[in-house]
C-alpha cells in the first residue's frame, strides 16, 4: 500500500490586473476596479498539486493573500486532501477553527481565504482522479455528497434526510442529462455590454455582439443616474431585439425605498431580474423590495455564507440564487447553498466575472444540473469576456453556451507567465504604471 | 492659525496573551482562546497619538494585523481625524472604499480593521479634546451625531429624521443623567464565574465573590452537555440567591429546534436571557427562537454590522442588543447601533471582556444612557476580570458598576511593557512557551 502524500507546501501569489485603465468591471458602486486574485497553490511531493483563489478589486488583496497564509498550518504537512472525507474535514477544520472563527464566523476575508484552500484542494481531488471538479462531484454518492456538507445553523430549512432525498431523486437522471451537457453546453448570459463606464456607441455595439454570439440574455450594470438607466435600457433593448432577456444590476445601491421606485420606473422595459438591489445583508430588505414593484429579485455574489441564502430562501426574498464560488468556503458551502435552493425550487443562477470565476464556477451549474436540481430551465452562468487568456485552462463558449470542461481539476490554474507578469507591487506590469499605484494608494 | 496636524504613522502590534493556559474565556465553541489583540496606533507630530484594537481569539490575529496595515493610505499623510466632520469621512472611506469593500462588504476582518483604526481616531480626538470619549460624544449636538452617522440601508428602519427627533428628546435631560452617572457609576453584570473551564467549586466561589462584589447579575456560559448546564443553574442560584439574575450563553452552538429545546429545559430556572442561541447572522432563526420558549433572547457581539441589526429589530428577534466595541467599524457603526435600538425600545446591554472591550464598550454604553436612550432600566454592561492590568487607564467596578472614565481617550491604551511583553510570536512570554504554541499550530 502506498504512502500516503503529504502536503509539502502552501505558496500564495498576490496578482494583479490593472482593469481600472479601461474601465472594465465598472458599476454604481465599483467605478474603478482592478480585477485581482489572491492566488494559492497547494504542493505535494507525489502528486498533482491544487490551485485556488480569492477575487479582489485590487486594494485589500494583499489581506486576502495574508488570510490564506494563516490557513498553511492546517493543510501543510497533513495528508493531500484528495478523499471525500478528508475534503470535508478539511473545510470544518477551515471553517470551525474555535480560535480562528472569531475573525468571521463564516464571513468576509476569513471565509474566502478558507474557499480559496477548500477550493484548491478540489482541484488536487480532481486532478488526482482525472476528472474535471464537475464530473467528480456528479459522480459521487448521495451519501458521500451529504457527508460533504455542513448542516449546522440549516436544519431548521434542511435536514440532512431532504438532502439524501433529493440527491437520490436526481441520480436515475444523471447519465441522460450529462450525455447532453456535453452535447449541448450549460446555457450563459453575457454582462460584457453593460458596464457603467461604457458609452452609449460601445453599449450598442457590444449588446448586438452578444446577439450574434448566441446569447439569449446580457445583463446591464444600472442605479447611478436614472435616466442614464432609461437611455441605456431603450438603446440596449433596441439592440437585441424583442426575445432576449435584459437583466439588470444595481450592485447594492439602492436603500428599500429607492430600489422599489428605481425598478418601479424601470418595469416597463421588462427587465429579467434586478440584481443586488441593496446591501447583501439584508434578507428583509430584499423581501421588501421583490414585494414591492414588479421585476424578479436576484442576489448571492456577496452573500456571505449559507445561512444568510437559508434565509434569503426562508423569507421568500429571492427568484434567482447567485451563488459565487470563491465568496463562500468553496465547494462544500456552495453544496449547501444548491440543496437549499433545490429544496425551496429556487433557480441557480451563478455569479462570474472577475478572475477566473467563470472557469471555477461552471463546475457548479453543471453539477448541479446533474446531479441536484436536474434541471437548466430559468438558469444561467454569467459570463464576462474579461482575462481568461491567463488560464491554463479556460472556459470555452459556444452559440451562448459554456462547454463542459474536459480537462481534470477546477480550471482555474492560471498560467505561470501571468502569476509573473501581473504580480504585485513588483511585477513588469505595475513597475511600469509607477510608484502610486503601485503602492495601492486609494485616490 | 495653526497648520492642520498630519497623522505621520499607523503601527500595528500583534499582542497575544496565553489565557487558554487556565481556560478562562472558554465556552460551547471556544474551548482554548489565547486572547489577542491587533493593537493600531496613528502617530502624529504634533499632538496626542490615538491607540485602538480588534480583539481576537489567537490564531488569525495576524490576519487582523495585516488587515489594519492595509488601511495605512486611507490615513497617513492626511489630516489628524480630530474633528467630527473628519471622523465621519474618515468611517465612510473605510468601510466604502470602491475596492476595499469587496472584502466585506461591511463584514468580518475588513470591518473590524475599520473600527480599530476608527476607534483609535476616536482616541486621538477625545484626547485632543481632554475628554473622555463618552464625555465627547455627548457633548456633541444632535446634528453633529446624525452627521456621524452611515444611514445606508438602513433608512426603511431608521430616517435620518427620525434619529435626530430621538436624539432631541433626550437633550433636555443630558445634563441630570451625566451628574447621576458621574455619582452612582453604570450597572454591570459578570461573566468571570460562569466559564464552561470552571470546575463546580470555582463555579460556586465565584458567584458567592459576585454577589459580596454587588454584582445584581451573573452569566454562565451553557451548550455543551444540557446535564451539566442544570446542575451548574441550580449550583449557582444555591449561591447567589433568589434575587440575582443569572443570564445564560450558548454562543451560537444550537440549531433552532436544539436551542427551542434545551431552553425549555432550562427555563424552569428562570435564565434572564439566553444570548447567542445559534448562528449571529440568522435573523429569522432569533426570531424562531424567541417564539418558540420562554426565555428572552439576546445576541450582537457577532453581529457583523449595523444592517443585520436592523433586521433583528425588524424582525422582533431580540429583547436585548448586545453591541461590540471592536465588531463592527468603531463608533460610527455602534451610533448607528444605538439609534436603531432606541427606535425599537429594545435596550443595549453591551458585550465586553476580552482584551480591552470593557475598557472601549463603557463609553458607548454611557453615552446612550446621557443622550441617546436616556435610561439605564433593563441595561448593564458585562464585565469581565480579564487583563485589565495591562491598560494605562483601566476599567474601575464599585459595587457592580462601571465608574465613568475620567481621563480623555478611548480607555484602550495598553502599557508599552505589557505591548512588548506578550508580542507574537516573539515576546518573552510566547518565547518560554516553545516553538509550537510560538508557531499558532491548532491542535
Amino acid at each position: 500500500m502506498a504512502v500516503t502524500d503529504i502536503v509539502t507546501g502552501l505558496e500564495v501569489h498576490d496578482v494583479r490586473f490593472p482593469t481600472s485603465d479601461q474601465l472594465h468591471g465598472s458599476d454604481a458602486m465599483h467605478p474603478d476596479p482592478d480585477y485581482s486574485a489572491a492566488y494559492v497553490v497547494l504542493r505535494t511531493a507525489d502528486g498533482p498539486d491544487g490551485h485556488g483563489l480569492c477575487f479582489t478589486l485590487g486594494r485589500g488583496n494583499d489581506v486576502m493573500a495574508a488570510a490564506i497564509r494563516a490557513l498553511a498550518p492546517y493543510v501543510v504537512g497533513r495528508p493531500a486532501p484528495d478523499t471525500v472525507g478528508r475534503l470535508g474535514a478539511l473545510h470544518r477544520a477551515l471553517t470551525h477553527d474555535s480560535q480562528l472563527r472569531w475573525l468571521g464566523p463564516e464571513k468576509g476575508v476569513a471565509q474566502m481565504a478558507a474557499g480559496a484552500v477548500v477550493n484548491a484542494a478540489w482541484d488536487l481531488a480532481a486532478r488526482r482522479a482525472g476528472r474535471p471538479v464537475w464530473e467528480l462531484l456528479a459522480g459521487l454518492s448521495p451519501e458521500e455528497l451529504v457527508g460533504l456538507v455542513d448542516f449546522r445553523y440549516l436544519t431548521d430549512a434542511l435536514t440532512p434526510t431532504e438532502a439524501l432525498d433529493l440527491l437520490r431523486a436526481a441520480e436515475p437522471g444523471r447519465a441522460g442529462r450529462t450525455a447532453r451537457l456535453k452535447a449541448e453546453g450549460y446555457p450563459a448570459y453575457t454582462t460584457s455590454p453593460g458596464w457603467l463606464g461604457h458609452d452609449d456607441a460601445t453599449l450598442v455595439r457590444l449588446a448586438e455582439a452578444a446577439v450574434a454570439d448566441g446569447f439569449g440574455q446580457i445583463k446591464l450594470k444600472v442605479g447611478a443616474d436614472l435616466d442614464d438607466d432609461l437611455r441605456r435600457l431603450r438603446l440596449a433593448r433596441d439592440a437585441v431585439g424583442p426575445d432576449v432577456r435584459i437583466a439588470v444590476d444595481a450592485n447594492q445601491r439602492w436603500d428599500v425605498a429607492e430600489a422599489v421606485r428605481w425598478m418601479t420606473a424601470l418595469a416597463p422595459y421588462a427587465p429579467h431580474w434586478i440584481e443586488e438591489p441593496t446591501s447583501p445583508d439584508d434578507v428583509l430588505g430584499h423581501a421588501a423590495v421583490r414585494a414591492g414593484q414588479p421585476v424578479k429579485v436576484a442576489t448571492g455574489e456577496h452573500v456571505a455564507n449559507r445561512v444568510v441564502f437559508k434565509q434569503l430562501l426562508q423569507a421568500g426574498a429571492v427568484d434567482f440564487v447567485q451563488l459565487d464560488a470563491v465568496r463562500v468556503a468553496g465547494v462544500n458551502d456552495n453544496l449547501a447553498i444548491l440543496l437549499l435552493a433545490a429544496k425551496y425550487g429556487v433557480p441557480v443562477c451563478p455569479h462570474a466575472g472577475g478572475v477566473g470565476l467563470c472557469e471555477l464556477v461552471q463546475h457548479l451549474a453543471m453539477f448541479d444540473y446533474v446531479a441536484v436540481s436536474g434541471s437548466w430551465e430559468d438558469r444561467v452562468i454569467e459570463y464576462v469576456d474579461h482575462l481568461h487568456e491567463h488560464f491554463a485552462d479556460p472556459v470555452v463558449l459556444a452559440r451562448g453556451r459554456y462547454r463542459a470542461p474536459v480537462a481534470p481539476g477546477f480550471s482555474a490554474r492560471m498560467k505561470p507567465a501571468s502569476l509573473a507578469a501581473y504580480r504585485f507591487p513588483d511585477g513588469p506590469v505595475w513597475r511600469a504604471r509607477g510608484p502610486r499605484r503601485e503602492a495601492g494608494v486609494p485616490a
